[in-house]
């Protein structure tokens, strides 16, 4: 854990106050593209990654516990489960009888688990970030593992579409807030193309619009992925024993339990029907 | 090694020769369906397979070699590339040129580094299995490392259609020999289903409608994947170094160079088009 000065604040709660913090995103966005990309094989030789994948395989208890929480108490019937009854105990029960929606969990699991891209967080969610005006830090950096990138990119960025939805219950303004982390990343992945990075060789991917055909493909794949992540992660969210505080703060029951419900089916669609959405825009745009 | 009696044969004389080998496909798929079934989450723990995964992450020799000829050499120009000139000439550069057959290939490329699913063989081609009318041996297990299972189903079902192709060189009788490792990796499957494996619940998978589902996602994706690996090791195999000992025993030159041009586009075909195939029977309508 870093060591924190006083005035740092955890970032959800400025979400849910709806107050804009300027460089929040810019931070992020940086922290994020700069640990995955170095972490992943755009960057490094193979041989490099495998002996870093092997270092990180003992840290299994961040891992362990998202298994659990994100890809199965939730599907199943669990003492664990909690979510605003009598109104969504429908929805909880269609997610558990949902046989193509549950099919396309087990293959995110299964990325979860086997697909070593790159280093992750692991609890990225906006309660690991603190910030105060000038300055923005990552909280519990010791249980990082090894993981597919969308995994941590969807979990800053679906809290502030979680966020979004939210504030309905708090505030008729609604801000597009833009995340910066695809400039980033693609800027890092020019800088260094010519470098030991073994995913790409430059002596086979080597004209303009090869690299951008590869570029513009793995950012799509991580774009799915990251939906697909993220819905899994606020489907969680809304049905088990965490909740989401963003909610919780509206008090009045049935517009909280309408805002669940609502964020609840936008996250089922988001996850069945990820790899038809293309860019963040058409995400705002169906949320709207 | 194994320790080998002296009549043990190495099947790819025996496959060239078109002789049949009764007990070699019951043989070779037990080895796989039984290997790949019980290193993958589909039995294992998470806990368990991290560790596992672990302990193999230092076997990089034959993972750095696999990565150098399969997926590099032959598309960039390179000293190790060799194929039957000056027949073969246009059809090297074309594979260089090609880029979205190159994407297809990175994809295959990140799969194989980046997907711990079972610890595989690595290197199970013909030549790497010995037999005699009773017994099968499979050598060099020492190299092991974890990825994606496809790569290893394909070595022996794609060595297979490779011969299918090379005796149209040696005699006209072709033989639709068959594969029994889907059947026995579902049974293995079916058996163990409500043990300790992570990947499928029995609370969560927990109808008939749905387990069958997921099996045949399953073996579907397996398929893809295994499609993919087999192109990408055939073609490695008539452009570059190594080369094809079942084309190399046709003593014509431009009937060599035949086989090879109609295997390459045949290879080329399945590798990009691999998500269309549905089943093994429709591969081998295809080659025919």
């Amino acid at each position: 854990m870093c060591y924190l000065e006083p005035p740092h604040i955890i970032v959800r709660k400025w979400l849910i106050a709806g107050i804009e913090y300027p460089l929040l995103a810019e931070h992020m966005s940086e922290f994020m593209a700069r640990t995955l990309y170095f972490t992943s094989l755009l960057y490094r030789s193979t041989t490099e990654h495998k002996c870093a994948v092997a270092e990180f395989c003992g840290n299994m208890e961040l891992c362990r516990l998202t298994e659990q929480v994100v890809f199965s108490d939730i599907y199943k019937v669990s003492q664990y489960n909690h979510w605003t009854s009598p109104y969504l105990d429908c929805d909880a029960e269609a997610l558990r009888e949902d046989n193509v929606f549950k099919l396309e969990v087990a293959e995110l699991k299964s990325k979860f688990y086997e697909r070593a891209q790159a280093l992750l967080h692991g609890d990225l969610h906006t309660s690991s970030v603190m910030v105060t005006h000038e300055s923005t830090q990552v909280l519990d950096l010791e249980l990082a593992f090894y993981g597919p990138m969308g995994f941590d990119i969807e979990a800053f960025l679906r809290n502030l579409i979680l966020a979004f939805f939210a504030q309905d219950g708090h505030t008729d303004q609604v801000n597009d807030r833009k995340n910066p982390f695809s400039k980033k990343f693609i800027a890092l992945w020019d800088e260094h193309k010519d470098g030991f990075g073994e995913a790409y060789l430059p002596a086979i991917y080597n004209n303009l619009e090869l690299q951008q055909l590869v570029q513009k493909k793995f950012m799509e794949d991580l774009f799915h992925d990251t939906l697909g992540f993220g819905a899994a992660k606020m489907i969680r969210r809304i049905v088990d024993v965490a909740h989401v505080e963003d909610f919780e703060s509206i008090t009045d029951a049935s517009r909280h339990a309408d805002c669940e419900c609502r964020a609840l089916e936008m996250e089922k669609l988001l996850l069945k029907e990820r790899r038809k959405f293309h860019a963040i825009t058409e995400v705002i745009s169906a949320i709207q």
